[in-house]
């Protein structure tokens, strides 16, 4: 637990100049790390991961939140269930791949055994007052949104994930995610704390000059801009973007898919946005071409053209829906200088590859993205180490999103510090 | 030195739970990795090596504990004597590789030379008020018990050195361990703090289900049972092992090769435990045929069937003598995550390779148990960094002397901290 | 900032030694590592680079001094500038390579961008109430001697910088660094403390053991001795060595050339050192054969046979400025336990290679010495890291610059801290 009387974090969360970025520690200090795994990561819904990743009972996935680490398993009433990943002996760690199949839970260690619901079946030569019931598996709260994955290590879980899961059913439900599979996924250890990678997340104003493939599939005036610096031209086009997407939103959620925007980044505990958007060229997904990326197209889409849907999460998610994929980020803190970005490509899980989608295809506009993401992120980290760096003012017409991130962060150690 | 008052490691001792494995920051905290450093290797009598690993006068071989980095080396008398490995003059490390053979002992940074017992003998340019007299290698205490190197770094080690070394004479003498020669050595870097290496060492409640090759020459009844849960025919086998280890003690002592246990873990400041233990199938030694790996038997052996004499030392040491050789182990710590095993397998000097032994089959069974070992002590380093970590109970029957360790261990921090 | 009161380091800075190596602390302390980056680093003149570094407008280079990073630039007026690599925006590394040519200094993560004065000149979507001109790059004190780059970190820097040039400039002058390029550079990192760098670059008393291509064109005598220890032969060469330095002094200085010692090592704030001195065989070059490396004489020189000047600075520079030639060296603190040392070889502007010189016979002397260097450096650092170190006399023939940089340290340290 944090020490908080006259503990620097105090005053560094009292000082926080909104509208700019943070200051230094927040980026590079290790001690504000272990705020950040204690009070952000130990008591917020943290998103790991989605049901495919565990299709069938006694399907096991192994993450890592910071010292943490979880089992998730499918169990053998088809329920997705959590917990820690430690021997109640001697504490060694129990599974160690990523992925496995498993009928019991076994440490290796000296054979103790547990089951799927993480009761203590089996333990040797531990003679007559061991009282097995007493050592069972520690489980860990776990809640799955139509099947996106969320855990939250507290003892008691914010409760408002249950406001989101009614808001964003709707919208997520019919790309019927837990009929999809895993067609990819990525792991790439950005060089930047977590909140540079969360704050590079939330803005587009550095798209068009880093991301030449996603800027194919999305249109530059969803970036954000200033109108006052805009020409005749410009605004003409900035107004044409805009009554095209109302008209779209119009359709869609005429045609029962809910699609504009819904914002609660920084007003929750469990924050998060969603919006509907449509995309360039063909208008399909997120590929080079910007038509569908799998052929089997998700849930009983008839049509490919339906923009693709964004939902993100505080504090560590995004994703893109579209009518043939899904691609579904995850942002893991390491240390204060390194965040694992786990991305994970789903298509319907009838989908064959090399038949009906491509992987190459499927992935290269993320894969590239990323990669150019963590170049960024990196530089901004190498900066924040420097003495001369000093919190810079956002945009206010393409960063706000960044700063609902920074002052939703903000707010939660406010509120978990009690000031 | 460590600051006591408040300490919270002054509660984390007293508040160790007997029974039960150590808490978490035992485990993995640098601040107690130091204090480990300081009062337990600092302070205590440690196992270093073997007197052929320097044969003739000479001879140095090159230790590092912690920060400390030691000489020993045989002098011109054939007396092994140690010296920190610190120049007098700029502080240079003197000594680089893990062996070699010197005249004089000199530094290559500005040639000052000091002889075998460590007097300096020659230091250019000082000018006429300059005492070599006072500028001499600091030298370390260091005991051989029938050729085991022991060494203290504290200026007063404990005196019940010598008590050990009286009761183990007549154990080890026999071994003749003066006129082996090192076979082969390993160095093998385990995932894990020190004391669970050292507690992976104290029980083989692990080895039926991890230890393929060991549990061959080993006895699985002298790993320990719960009594209780056996039945009838298990109950008989664990009687008939009982009888026979009786009744081997009974013969090799009449043939004047002590034999019994003796036990003093936790019970002293040097704490050590031994036994000599009948070996399954032939019975001669810890190989894949249980029989003996050299042809050369050691000391004036005339069979080889002796089982082995098992040799543990607190805090880091374990050693098992046969007819034909002796495999002997240091632990190393290297930092709160990490120990060195150097394990050394001993042959009669005369012993010929590829002729009397052969270092593959010699050597195969320490060589695969103690990279299992090392998977496993990973596990636990692993669970005990997690948050959800809680100590566990030790069996009874099996981890008696786990405990014993943990016990001597936090005595000693105790003892040493005046609680 | 550095907290003061009661902190160990003002004990330290009060108990050191003269005429002794400092305590451990100074060596391996993290925490005394940082406070030279602050006391030492950021508020002292320090060697970075030379101006052939830059040589025409537009030209870049970047120079990582502890977490600091600078950018060096050549601006359109010809002039020589620093700015803190740190985008004012969200904080970005701007520069990344260490050698670039730019027209404006360009954030890659938003494009905010720099004219070469550091002012903002461009910066998209930031509104109407955003004010340029309090947002440019932050700038860095640089002086130029003779062509040596300096910079300061400090808003104040010290203002015996003029002195030290008014004595320095006509020393260097003759040797028209301007004019010369850089003919290679090499990067080593030395596992050692940055003291323990400077310390083994004070002194030549391990050099007759350690650097057999450096002692070729150095005479051993200049190294120093004790005179009491010669015998009468040694005494009539080390008298002809001191009369010819006197003869060579007199007729370079008659010819113009500055020759005599200068010395301030102690007792400036910017301190410093420098001499003419004679080389053996040939006397022209620090090169196996003695001979100069490069055709092209720099300056205006008509003779070779100058000998070589060297160049001191505290806190981390030397250089040797020679007729054909100039080695120049910075080293630059990494972590308390490695510093990184940068040299350079400059020869004419106009010189070609293959044909005025050879790179393998330019730098193969100094190359090889810091080769030998580092490892004498690391020898230290590993003894430094030892409980059993303790602080060794300095001979006070041969080692007095290095009492003289560790007093001047020391008193920087204590005149910073108010003792
Ligand atoms: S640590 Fe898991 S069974 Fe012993
Ligand atoms: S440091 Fe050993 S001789 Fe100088
Ligand atoms: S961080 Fe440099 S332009 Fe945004
Ligand atoms: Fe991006
Ligand atoms: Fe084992
Ligand atoms: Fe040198």
């Amino acid at each position: 637990m944090l020490d908080v009387v006259g503990h620097p974090l105090a005053a560094l969360v009292r000082g926080r100049r909104p509208g700019y970025s943070l200051d230094a520690p927040f980026y590079v200090s290790p001690e504000i790390f272990a705020a950040d795994m204690e009070i952000i990561f130990g008591h917020h819904w943290i998103y790991v991961g989605v049901e495919p990743d565990v299709p069938e009972p006694g399907d096991a996935m192994v993450v890592d939140i910071g010292k943490d680490s979880i089992i998730i398993v499918r169990d053998d009433e088809n329920r997705v269930v959590a917990f820690h990943n430690v021997c109640r002996h001697r504490g060694a760690r129990i599974l160690h791949n990523e992925k496995t199949t498993v009928g019991n839970i076994v440490c290796r260690y000296h054979s103790w055994t547990y089951d799927l619901s993480g009761a203590l079946i089996h333990a040797e030569h531990m003679g007559p007052g061991f009282d097995r019931s007493c050592h069972g598996l520690k489980p860990v709260h776990l809640r799955s949104l139509e099947g996106l994955l969320f855990i939250c290590l507290a003892d008691e879980p914010p409760a408002d994930f249950d406001d989101m899961a009614r808001v964003m059913g709707p919208y997520i439900a019919p790309h019927d995610l837990r009929n999809t599979k895993i067609a990819f996924q990525s792991e790439l250890i950005e060089k930047g704390n977590w909140k540079l990678v969360m704050e590079n997340n939330r803005e587009c104003y550095h798209c068009a000059g880093n991301h030449p493939e996603l800027t194919i599939p999305l249109f530059a005036y969803g970036f954000g801009f200033a109108p006052e610096d805009m020409d005749e031209h410009e605004r003409a086009n900035a107004h044409r973007y805009s009554c095209m997407v109302q008209e779209r939103h119009d359709g869609w959620e005429a045609a029962g898919l809910p699609s504009r925007e819904v914002e609660h980044l920084a007003d929750r505990v469990t924050g998060f946005r969603t919006e509907r958007l449509p995309l360039d060229g063909e208008g399909e997904a997120h590929t080079l071409d910007t038509r569908a990326a799998s052929k089997k197209l998700l849930g009983s889409f008839k049509t490919a053209k339906l923009g693709a849907l964004s939902f993100w999460t505080q504090p560590n998610s995004w994703h893109h829906f579209m009518s043939d994929h899904i691609v579904t980020f995850s942002a893991i803190p390491l240390d204060a200088d390194n965040t694992l970005v786990r991305t994970k490509w789903l298509v319907h899980k009838d989908a064959v590859e090399g038949v009906d989608y491509d992987i190459d295809r499927l992935t290269e506009v993320w894969q590239a993205t990323n990669v150019q993401d963590a170049e960024l992120v990196g530089f901004c980290q190498q900066g924040a180490r420097s003495p001369a760096y000093e919190p810079g003012p956002y945009s206010p017409n393409t960063e706000m999103l960044v700063e609902k991130f920074c002052s939703w962060y903000v707010g939660r150690l406010a509120d978990h510090l009690g000031l």
